[in-house]
């Protein structure tokens, strides 16, 4: 079995209620990468600008990262700057520079094409669907997506969920894609327009999958400090993914562990900035939460 | 084993975004009972004024709520008016007539004082207490509580916690009361307070119960359309006890299936108003809903 993400690697400014961290190694496939390494070492595919720190490459490869798929490009690395308000529910991005982005052109090499398990992070549609037409006869595609694209590339968007086994959204996206307040009708409201699952992420609240074999529900693991949240949802889709990968299937079982291992992957993120906590966090750690995360939910 | 709850007997006036009703039969005591019934007959103390309308009381007791304990006083029963927004997550109380509850004096019959199973519903710590108090070994007492209470009764609230087995409260109450944002700190601090256990409740994210031997999170059931959910609370306490007195141990094994058996009773209750959809369904809708979430949670 092998495992691609098709995302960024970014510098990340984040202002928090109690500290501001500047160019810290963020971007989606950054925290997907370095979460999915606890369980299943990925291959990635990303652009730097050639400002992009080369020890900042090679802490990746040193994680097990397959780096090969990353392009360097004239130019600057895409950066983002976002302050959190004090509850953590609220977040403003105060910039967004793509930079090197902006022309993004997903190109996998030649060993990627034979992926099985797919990670299709946030990006425009387009660029979604232009990085899993390389992949020859992929086994299980998730995508990730945001609001700007249900607002400004819908058409794109409903093309790719016909095209994916699985789309991760926020409940605020569900609502937004599908006009529904109540998540479990926008939930089955997602599945109408295509992909066999969802997976609806609420944050705090924990997360939900639901297909035609599957409704399983998750608190989030409880954290008693919140430091930074950003990358907690790729962190999820990474030890989600990686749980799939390493079994090789995606049964309804499966698909049930790889929430509850999604969901303790993410709560070592959001202790700290960045990947800090993800690099601290052993195998180990890992396979204690998940089973603190199951005595929790165990009736 | 016996159960007795301490409570009221109300009309409620109740508008939501799709409707308006008045005089609807309602009240803590009443949500409470009304969804024991399903798994245990409880005892019922709560005052009512002489407009109360007999075919509500007979109502009860054909469901098989001993409402020896209900007394009748000069003046108007208990009136509760509310309305609520489009996404439920925000209740207007627009009017409160206290009536012959405002002096309210909880009087157990001889009968009731060897109750093992206590809920003491919203109400002043000094009326929980009386009420409490006139029990004679009580083997698990629970209390609910409101903002209200922290605000202008908080030494009473302190005292009533030390000697209640479990406080059950809301996510505000359980920030407002302790002054932590994150829950499972709060969790902790209401703990540091004396009772053994505290319940707090997320509305539409479930609930989860922490204690020296058990930390178990339940999601709410999926309910895809909401009518009303005023007494969601009072029937998950309802449908929790009812399974501890019905079961006759409050184990950690009991307080998990006790959170389950709460969780899909609260789901018939906001499906319509005042009693009407815990009136219909039956022992075996309820045992269904508790089947079906039971595979929502389990890994």
């Amino acid at each position: 079995m092998s495992l691609v993400v098709i995302g960024t690697l970014a510098y990340d400014t984040i202002e928090t209620a109690h500290e501001r961290r500047e160019d810290v190694l963020g971007g989606s496939a950054t925290h997907f990468a370095v979460a999915a390494c606890h369980q299943y070492s990925p291959r990635l595919v990303a652009v730097v600008g050639t400002d992009f720190r080369p020890e900042h490459l090679r802490a990746l490869e040193e994680r097990g990262v397959d780096v090969e798929g990353v392009e360097v490009a004239e130019g600057d690395t895409f950066r983002w700057s976002g302050r959190y308000e004090a509850d953590w529910n609220t977040r403003h991005t105060l910039e967004t520079q793509l930079n090197v982005y902006e022309h993004f052109d997903p190109k996998l090499p030649e060993s990627y094409r034979d992926s099985d398990y797919v990670f299709l992070a946030n990006a425009s549609p387009s660029v979604q669907m232009k990085g899993l037409s390389q992949v020859e006869a992929p086994a299980f595609v998730v995508a990730d997506t945001m609001n700007l694209w249900i607002d400004i590339a819908l058409e794109d968007l409903k093309q790719l969920l016909q095209r994916v086994d699985a789309i991760v959204m926020n409940d605020e996206e569900a609502r937004m894609l599908t006009g529904e307040g109540n998540l479990i009708r926008a939930a089955r409201r997602v599945l109408e327009m295509g992909p066999d699952y969802v997976i609806l992420k609420k944050g705090e609240h924990g997360a939900f999958v639901m297909g035609p074999d599957v409704h399983f529900s998750v608190p989030s693991y409880p954290v008693e400090e919140v430091v930074d949240p950003t990358g907690a949802g790729d962190s999820f889709a990474g030890g989600f993914m990686a749980y799939l990968a390493r079994v090789g299937d995606h049964s309804p079982a499966s698909l049930r562990q790889a929430m509850l291992h999604g969901t303790v992957t993410a709560s070592f993120c959001v202790q700290g900035f960045g990947i800090e906590p993800l690099v601290e966090a052993g195998a180990e750690d890992l396979a204690a939460r998940a089973a603190d995360l199951l005595s929790i939910v165990t009736v």
